[in-house]
């Protein structure tokens, strides 16, 4: 600091400009690395691939959280398993759904952390269950000491291609879906798809919803086998032929085919490319800076009708409303054949998803529109498909489009519920 | 995705492992700058430095959100500053005071700003208070949407040189302080020294203590300043002679001065190495990856007295007792000179700050100790200053040895009140 010019970088990404110093310019970057990671059987207690890659001495300890729905299913089995690797645990059982998707669920955990107490860092938060559940307990984690490291176990599909793969999370609050969040990815996600036997349906399609949309904007051939084998992923609930993924007996066919781009079996297929589109598009704009984002498709209307019809619709489902509607305003543009408009509304069907919902009046519509517009800086950079597997932005929709697309939806469903 | 080896790199930083793949590495790096400035008059009309550097067409709008306390004193013409430059805007007015520092205060800026709408990024929420406001504003700013921009005007000497130039933001909670927070800065961080001309005097002594952290870890030439004129900064309030900062008639000399590392004023050298000295420190560590940081250095067990404390012992008065039991234990281990000792408590006394308070027993700093070593990851790692001007860290400090130096500094302070 002894001699200084007008403008002096007295570290790397540190500025001081004048004498006596009347502006400083500090310049840095926060570089984040985090591992998804496709593992069969978790909670059996042979694996060890939950605890890896903790270090550090003394006993090892554990914070867990889950839901209600999850606690019933396989609360026995996570005591189990940390029992058997003597890890000193808390399992923290939280209320499940949208509706309980709050700040009260964040502090909840916070001050469970409290009492629990944990050393930060080197005592991962472990997260086990839906899209809110890993939101919720993300949210905490970021905000918790201002951040501590935690895992995901995604139980849902929702959770394994979307919620678990991202950098979001977040709490609904005063009406409004995710209005209070943070970009902070998990360390790990660790995808195990036989938990997916014990999903109803409904939440089957929940997830296959934010399948279609990564087909939708960038996957033609992801659409071809959700059109192929839809009803089938539905009814098996993405379980794989004895057991998930090929077994090793499968592997070298399984690499012929993989170098072709193809695979055995449709439903490691569908999961592996979702996740893989997912991910192409987040990396490169973890936190947003770019506000075209193909994968908001989908996120534009919905986010209004979901709060709107709470606890009616699923998350899926109302992304999949908004698709049929958006799918229709592209037809509508000519940006989409009846043809192919046609095929995305069946597609909707047989992956048990709504086209339609009756909150797509024009008022909900360009309520959701405004809200969106001030969510992405003043303009709409609204997603349309272009065909099947291709995107582009539009700022240019009037009320009058929304109304008329919201009514040939109508009555095109309508027609398909014929 | 079509041909895939063993792992693929499918554009920098996403890399996939296996065919089908089981493993998913995400790598990326978030880059962030941000401004401080000093400048005189803010509020004037005739200054648009609060206002700058915002794009976009239409009507201009604001969100602000200030306290009690300086909406008392500086209301009328942070109402009349907007109106004169045909903003619209909202002045949302918070309790003031540590005991606010609370969720609540965070959900309601959320509110308010769900009720007077911002868009984001290009109308940033400006928080005009001390450092307790800007931590829950900024906190607020960075959790609505899951990132809002914001600017910080501190009006208090301890958000001038502390709260106001770093990327901290967070709340108490549970009874821990700053328990849930975040890190990010404001983008733009503008400092008018006039503001404190307002401040009580122990508002000042508050500031004056995180100076004296930099000086005493980093900086002998402002503990020397501090030292020679901390009595007179302390009553003139850091006013510079004539206004704040030298006038354009003394630049020349003030930069002959500058360039020798002395300044004109002493209000305007000890403020600009205190925000130099803590700037140097947080540029590259602004994450706080690396649990060793200097400027921990009086907040190992003050975070835990101030808030036992609780209204009574401002943050800055808890740091001070926490400066003054960590040097009379660095003079045990031989680190501190007796000598420096004394020098150090004077000047503690000298800036009005406390050197020691009831709860300095061995039960509650253990009790924080043992706070500190979970946030700091397993290990003490306990600044501890060594002469004056430098620190060390340590992870052996034991309870018999806080009881020593806690006894010690009780005879001492009790020597320092005769």
């Amino acid at each position: 600091m002894q001699q200084r010019t007008q403008t002096t970088a007295t570290n790397d990404g540190l500025f001081a400009v004048g004498s006596p110093v009347t502006h400083w310019s500090v310049q840095t970057s926060n570089p984040v690395q985090y591992e998804i990671q496709a593992c069969d059987n978790l909670l059996d207690p042979a694996n060890s691939v939950i605890l890896e890659g903790t270090s550090g001495t003394g006993p090892r300890r554990r914070f867990v959280v889950t839901d209600r729905v999850v606690a019933s299913l396989y609360g026995e089995r996570i005591r189990a398993y940390f029992d058997h690797h003597a890890v000193d645990h808390r399992l923290l059982v939280l209320d499940d759904g949208e509706t309980h998707k709050s700040m009260d669920a964040v502090l909840r955990v916070a001050e469970a952390l409290d009492d629990f107490g944990v050393d930060r860092r080197r005592e991962p938060v472990i997260a086990i269950g839906g899209g809110v559940l890993m939101d919720i307990v993300g949210f905490a984690a970021s905000l918790y000491r201002r951040s501590t490291p935690f895992i995901r176990i995604p139980t849902t599909l929702i959770g394994l291609v979307d919620a678990g793969v991202g950098a979001k999370t977040g709490v609904n609050h005063n009406g409004h879906k995710n209005r209070l969040g943070t970009y902070f990815p998990a360390d790990r996600t660790l995808l195990d798809r036989s938990f997916l036997a014990t999903l109803d349906t409904r939440h089957i399609s929940n997830g296959l919803s934010e399948i279609l949309k990564i087909a939708l904007i960038k996957d033609a051939r992801l659409f071809d086998l959700l059109e192929q084998h839809g009803a089938d992923l539905l009814r098996t609930k993405l379980q794989s032929p004895g057991g998930v993924g090929p077994t090793p007996a499968d592997a070298p066919l399984e690499q012929r085919l993989a170098a072709r781009g193809l695979h055995l079996d449709p439903a490691t297929e569908v999961t592996e490319r979702a996740i893989h589109g997912m991910l192409e598009e987040l990396q490169p704009n973890l936190w947003e800076k770019v506000l075209e984002r193909v994968v908001d498709y989908g996120h534009t209307f919905s986010p209004t009708i979901e709060m709107h019809a709470l606890p009616a619709l699923l998350h899926g489902e109302a992304v999949a409303v908004d698709m049929a509607l958006t799918t229709v305003m592209a037809e509508q543009r000519g940006l989409v054949s009846a043809y192919q408009r046609e095929r995305v509304l069946a597609v909707v069907e047989r992956l048990g998803l709504p086209a339609w919902h009756p909150l797509c009046t024009a008022d909900v519509l360009m309520d959701a529109l405004r809200d969106t517009v001030r969510h992405r800086d003043g303009k709409q950079r609204l997603p349309l498909p272009v065909g099947i597997g291709s995107a582009v932005f539009v700022n240019d929709v009037t009320e009058a489009e929304l109304k008329a697309a919201a009514e040939a939806l109508a009555g095109l469903a309508a027609g398909v519920a014929r």
